[in-house]
């Protein structure tokens, strides 16, 4: 299956959520793990998208790589994950995933970004999912919307 | 202030969620409550963009329509709301919100559509937020999107 | 099936919770979407009272209409809703929910009322309940308790 | 400042919730330690009540007797705790709390019931709440409502 | 099945969390509830190894002794659990469950103990579990340790 | 300050939690982001203690280095999770994290190990703990427990 380049929703996704007093540390900052845990949800949703009509149940993540957190977020903030589809493996699918929060007064501020690689799965066992792009990066102008 | 028309991002804005085992009634069926929960977490997300910069500290859900469950979702399926701006009042702003489900085969159904009015706050006080629009409605290659 | 109209029980159910740091908003009010969250378990509650031994499995919630919240509410505040079903349809229960605030100083203020229509399942299907009322608005004198 | 007799919701308050899947234990019956939390929430609600006007903030648990846990409870049981003011000391207020579970088909049955303890407390330091009663026990006519 | 007294991880096991803003009663301390919910976890993962391949699926919480809350706890505070296994009936297993804080400065209090009792269940029924101590109470240098 | 080589505590701690419904992913194994924010919360907790009495508030995440996930966990498995303190910066701390599953019947698997970097806070900056090791590395028979 040739993923059609012109459909963007196939190639990358958004994820938000609103940080709220359960999400802070100490520093009254955004807790690091609560920002992983929502990645990972970010990057579930551009490959479940991927993966249907492949024969796929699903995926599991496989791996994260390094993650620089570059910024703080605080509580209010609507954080935004951008997951894009970079790499198809035979039975992976990496995906970047970048971060951002927009404060109450609407500032933005890029927070961190970070690979990960989630493997498709049927019946428990990884899956050959054939998925093959014409073109890996969605082209600039795909990416302007702030949703 | 005058909300660009070309400026999508604050006239809609997109919020989903994946249905959990702890979102589901009797007939396991997604929860009409939950629906109508992130509804209202859907709708404040366009309302605060449109609303930096003017002053206002954020808003309150004043009133809600008829909401019609047109269709049931179940386990696994992500739930999409998109969310528009429709009227502007003087301290209100109305929005309105569709929810579609995706199965995990990737089937996107119609759920419910319902119209939210906010009310703009300052100091925990309706506030007037002085926006108008130069065209209420965006155009329908504005819509096609599905993140 | 006849209810009984002495027994209070099957026509009304009183639902609460208190207000907590997650479930407020940017005003530091209560949000909406989480009094619409609850309003739709407080009108499970009857109705699923309502449906012992007529065969059904539970209920789904099928519309609301609109609903106008005429005071905010605060941390620490309890929450009380009193659910009462007014109409019954074939497979239809329409239920009214009325929501009052009891600050930590024991003020009782009204938040908003609704009419939530729920319908009664079995093997995921609607089914008739077969449910009649001699008479259907309770007595003024059952409904003084404040439980 | 005497409580009256006559006023029921002064002496008890019920408080209800239902067994959803993250409530359940290895023998998919209700966790011990998830009654143990709602019962204290049950308390807190009559003792809370009792206290408006004293002049104190609100309450602190100060202990809970022993508790005999008689039937488990199920997925989709509506649980109801009665709490009942029992006995009134200088700053503390000793409530007994009844747990009953409420089958999916009707069915009612004991669960367990126990003593909690708690203190009034003003400015983070227990409160003599000046509380009284004429008669310590509600009247059997004034418990019949199941709300 | 005799447990060996040289292995301290069948006969202690160490629970812990962190005081969150939605774990605060009224006055800002730590909610009862939410520490007996904890130790029911608590006293749970010391009594699963204690099972582990005796036959059981697992157990459930029987009975609570009583409970005197000493200190209260605050926001930030690590709570610590020790779970200590005292007794041994045919198919219950009693446990003390001891509770600290740490507060955010490191300094240590003793919040309040208990003993609970489990039974050991299969195929939801209860399970005489076969196991027998030589030595019932750990030695004190095997508690040391504070993790 | 020096940290005393002889307490353990300071330089290890360990974290646990049980898989519930609501952590698992669509292959029904344990959902990697959720992993990964329970790491991030057992790295706070011996950090937060090798900070007492340096001054600092606390701590907040600056980076993970890379995570392979070996092997996935299920409903029910208990996950436990050892940080140790490997090396110290000016005002950083290195974690490294290592997490292994416990099944049902006490089988134990390693599932990932990461280094988690934090930065120690003060004021809402970065601060200079002045913290150094005798040793690094805590000694083989210091690792043995499995609380």
């Amino acid at each position: 299956m040739i993923i059609d380049k012109t459909k963007k929703s196939k190639l990358t996704a958004v994820h938000s959520f609103t940080v709220f007093p359960q999400d802070l540390n100490y520093a009254n900052s955004l807790f690091g793990g609560k920002v992983m845990a929502e990645m990972d949800i970010a990057g579930v949703k551009v490959v479940r998208r991927a993966l249907y009509g492949t024969g796929a149940d699903g995926c599991v993540t496989a791996s994260v790589d390094r993650i620089d957190f570059k910024k703080p977020a605080f509580l209010g903030d609507l954080i935004t994950m951008v997951s894009e589809i970079k790499t198809l493996g035979k039975s992976s699918i990496q995906v970047k995933i970048t971060v951002t929060r927009e404060s109450i007064m609407g500032d933005i501020d890029y927070i961190c970004a970070a690979n990960f690689t989630f493997v498709a799965m049927k019946d428990k066992k990884s899956f050959k999912h054939g998925l093959t792009f014409d073109i890996l990066e969605p082209k600039e102008d795909e990416n302007e919307s702030n949703n």
